[in-house]
Order: structure tokens, then sequence, then C-alpha cells
């Protein structure tokens, strides 16, 4: 099996090379040999014969056609601009979410017939805005209200008529808002759901915007590569020609999860974050996803965390090495 | 007042050129100048100092940001590849439906700030597929099932981006079939819907590839470009976020048009439809919208047909001369 991740050195990126490399193989097929692509350096990626890192932008001429000349039969496409920046580049937003997607597109149907790679799309629950139901069904309209979530929609649109075309074998899987995000605060204007749990964990402050009623719809960062990883091996002839799924995650508030924060940390760590309310992410909080039925995705095999201490330990056996310190 | 029309040596662009010209203003604002562009010839536009035709392709470099240095305050885009060729040529309709479009959308961007033109976009009911309710609801999603519904649909989704970013006031009209098209057929799939009572009509034989119980959704070439003119002057302040509407327009069943035909033209023009089941088209078709509630758009003053009696005097006197010959 030769695989494709593109935006590898992101933080969801280095977790599903990580989990490739030590599982070995995609549905049983041993991984023989994978490319690896951001804009960015791969800090933590030790080339071998088995792995190649590239570093380069997409969306210029001629490169994805180079990534793809080896044929990959799996390509795990999560390179992307978030939300925030999206928002506040609109050139640059445009350049990487959709001309990058629409470069590799193109790059796979032009290396074609007789090619027709699986193509995992990391797509987003941004592709719906108000007004939304409590809870969306799983045929809810492509609404979106940011250009983060406008380029994700093209892209699912782009994704379906490819793979009906026979181009690509597409599956578009919008992932929850993941948290506990690790690292340092990005550019996502839903960053603050990943601040303030992982900045008090580790003693520190941390800001929150919006109102604890506020209620949004969450998988941990563990949850998001299973389902990048599960979406390589479902049957896609189930997705008919609706090929992006919305998955499985939890329904939360701000409030519940302060909650459980205390729960699993104390009082001490709930005293750390700070109220400064934002209207500007107020105003976009608004608009965004409460919860999903995702019947669909679940009956395809994908699984979410169910309360958000599951969450907050996940993210102390994988980012803290299973200890609280605070 | 100076408008932009792509599109414009098109069956529907002709036409709105020449309603504009008669009419000599749009809400109540003198035309002072149009610039008509197109691919192909203008054969019945006489330019004069107020009009200048351009004969180009959008999509090419540097093309669009020259059809809009004189910063027209209304565009109405309307050039594209019907649904026939663009799944025919893939390549061809990505260019003109959606390259085309966005170049215009970025050149409109990169001419502000201070400059936001009202853009009128001809969308298609193609942005619709199965699986869809019998009478659709203005909520419905995008779930395009052809490439030239893709591709519609994306532009919806950028007109609506660039609205909310102030680039532009857009308002995306989601035209019924046109029924009856006059001249020779195209290469639109939905071409038959035309020719089983255009050619009868003129004493010709006509090929029906669907079943008579096939319903499907019309306007005539003369609502069209009411509605076309009509988007121009709505206050897309009530459009909120959602800039692309269902028009409203006439529900019937081929077996009604023929009904409809046999009641204006005798059993003798009926007797000219022949027949010939078309797989290909028959499997098309059966993802096809069938109705529209269309009520956003009637609330916002869009008028069409009511019976397909109507709409054959619509075309007895726009191409015909107001005679039946036959």
């Amino acid at each position: 099996m030769n695989i494709l991740v593109t935006g590898a050195a992101g933080m969801l990126g280095r977790k599903l090379v990580a989990k490739l490399l030590a599982a070995g193989s995609v549905t049983n097929r041993p991984i023989t040999s994978m490319t690896l692509t951001d804009v960015g350096g791969f800090a933590d990626v030790v080339p071998s014969n088995r792995v190649r890192t590239v570093v380069t932008d997409l969306a210029q001429p001629g490169v994805a056609a180079s990534l793809i000349e080896s044929r990959p039969e799996l390509i795990f496409h999560l390179a992307a601009v978030v939300s925030g920046e999206a928002e506040a580049d609109f050139e640059k937003g445009y350049c990487v979410n959709l001309d990058g997607t629409r470069a590799l597109l193109e790059a796979i149907r032009k290396a074609g017939p007789g090619y027709c790679p699986r193509f995992v799309f990391a797509s987003s629950v941004a592709v719906f805005g108000s007004p939304l139901p409590d809870i969306i069904q799983d045929d809810q309209g492509l609404t979106p209200l940011t250009s983060y979530g406008t380029q994700k929609a093209i892209c699912e649109l782009l994704l379906a008529d490819y793979s009906r075309r026979g181009f690509i074998d597409g599956i578009g899987i919008r992932l929850p808002t993941i948290a506990i995000r690790p690292g340092k605060p990005n550019k996502a204007a839903s960053g603050f759901f990943s601040n303030i749990l992982r900045e008090p964990l580790a003693g520190a402050e941390a800001i929150l915007p919006v109102d604890e009623s506020v209620r949004h719809w969450f998988a941990s960062p563990r949850a998001a590569v299973g389902f990048i990883v599960h979406a390589a091996t479902v049957d896609t002839s189930k997705l008919g020609s609706h090929r992006s799924l919305n998955l499985p995650g939890l329904s939360a508030t701000v409030g519940e999860q302060l909650e459980a924060l205390k729960r699993v940390a104390g009082e001490r760590a709930v005293a750390l974050v700070k109220r400064v309310p934002d209207p500007q992410i107020i105003k976009m909080i608004g608009s965004w996803p409460r919860s999903f039925d995702a019947r669909r995705a679940r009956d395809l095999g994908f699984v979410a965390e169910s309360s958000f201490d599951e969450i907050i330990r996940v993210h102390i056996e994988d980012e803290l090495g299973g200890v609280l310190r605070a």
C-alpha cells in the first residue's frame, strides 16, 4: 500500500502518520511507502526508505502532479488553513483550501485512466451555518457562513463529482471541533474550546470568550485520527452519491466542559479560566452546529467519545504522559 | 447605470439585452452604457455609443479585469456551458462554469474597496439531485448529481461568500428548465422538453426520449428574462445569508405538455412526436426536480406562467410572430 498524506506536519497529520507507522498496515495491506507533504517542516518524522517527506505548496503548478506520480492508492488530504486564518486572509484561504484541493483532484484525474485512489478528505462541520436545528440530521444542506466553511463545502461538491465520474473513490468526513487540541493555540476561532481545558490542566490561565451556555460538537484528536483511518476502510459503495458524512461526536456546553475539568483536575483548575467576552467569536459561534444525529457514520462504524471526562483523560494519556501534574 | 452582461450572445442573453434596451432603464435609473460579452459572436446586436460588444473568454487571464474596468454597477452573469456539454466535456465545463465565474468574482474583489456591484447569477435547478421530495422547499440542500449542477452549486457558494464579505451584492436565481427554447436544439440534456413542442409547432418531427409520466419544472424564455431583470431590483437585505433562490415555475408532465400542444395546435402536431427512449436521458432525468414551493421568490415578486397553454402562446407570440402556421 502506497500512501500520500497532505498536511502531514499538522496536528492531526502527525498523529495520523504515527498511528499508520505503528500499525504498519491499512485494511490488512502492509504499508510499503508513504509520502508526507506539508508547507511546514517535519520536526518529528524520521525519513526512511519507507517514508518520504516533501515540504511544498500543493497549490503551486506541477506540485500535485509530482506528488501522485507514484500513484498512491490511498490519499489522506488534510492540508488546510484553519477557520480564523481563512477569515482573516481571504486569498490564502481560497488558495490553500480550494485551489490546493482542486490541484490534487486534477492531478489524479489527469493521471488516469485506470487510476482511482481512495481519497479521504478532512472536511468540517463548518459547512453548516444557521439557521440549524438543535440536532442536525444526515441530510442537512450545505449552508456555510464562513470562508473556511465555504471552501470545505466546495471541496465536498468536487469530491462527489470526481467520485461520480470515477476519477477518485472519495469520502469526506466532517470532523467535529477537535478538543483538546494539543500545543499552542492556533488561529482557529474554535480554539478556546481546547484552551480552557489544556491550559488549566497545565496550571496556566485561559480565556473563555463566550458564555457557558454555548453548546458545540466535539471529538478528541485520538477519535479524529480514528475517523480518518476508518474512512480509508469504509465500503464506499454504501455512500451512494453523497460522499460526505457527519461524524459522531460529543455535544456539550462550555459549562459541561468546565464541570468535567473540575471532576478531573479540581476547582483550582477551573479557577484559571478567565471570562473575557469576545463579540466577534460570540457572533461566529452563534451560527455553528450544536449537535448531530450522525446515524449514517455510526452505522458505518465511526466511533467517538461519550463524555468530556473521557476526552480529558485521552488528553492526559496522549499528551501529558498519563500524569496530571497540576 | 453601467451594465455588464456575460453570455450576452446566448438565447437568454440576447432576449435580456433586447428587453433592457427597450426599457432604457433598470430600477428607474437610465442605462447609460452596456458591455455585452460572449465567447460567440453577436449576430443581432448593433453596437452604439451606449452598447459595446466584446467577444472573449472570461476564464482567460486578465479578461475579467478588463471587463469590469469601467466598474459596472450591475452585472448579469449568464455565461455557461449547458448541462449535456458539461457532462460530455469535463474540462470545458469546469473552465467556463467555475473558473469563468471565479475570475469575474476575483476581478470585482480586486477592483475594490468601495466597489460592490449587484451581481445577478443565473443558477439552475440542477443544483438539486435525488432523493428529492415531490415538492422542493426553499431550504433544500445542494445535492447536484451532474458536473453542471456541481459547478452551479459551487458558484452559489462563492456568490454567498463574496456577498457576505462585501465584495458583491449577489443574488443567484435557480432558473427552471426553459421551455419553449427557440432555435436549434442545443446540448442540454433537457432539450427535448422544448423540442417536442417547438418542432411540431413548426410542422417538424421531434424525438421524445422519456415516458409521458416524467414530471419537471418549467418557465418560458420570457418569464426567465423577467426573473433576471427582477433579480436586479430585489432588496437583497431580505435574502440574508442565503443568496440563491428557487424560482417559481410550472410543474408539468410530458403528457401535460402534449395535451397543451394538442389544445393549441391539434392532433396533427402531437402526431409529429416520435417516441425513441434514450436510456442515458431517462437515467439523468430520474434525479431531476419535479416541483418547487418557491414561496420565498414569489414573496419577492418573481412571477412565472401557470399553464403550458400559456407557455406555448408565449412562444407563438415571441418566436413565431403571433401566428401558428402549421
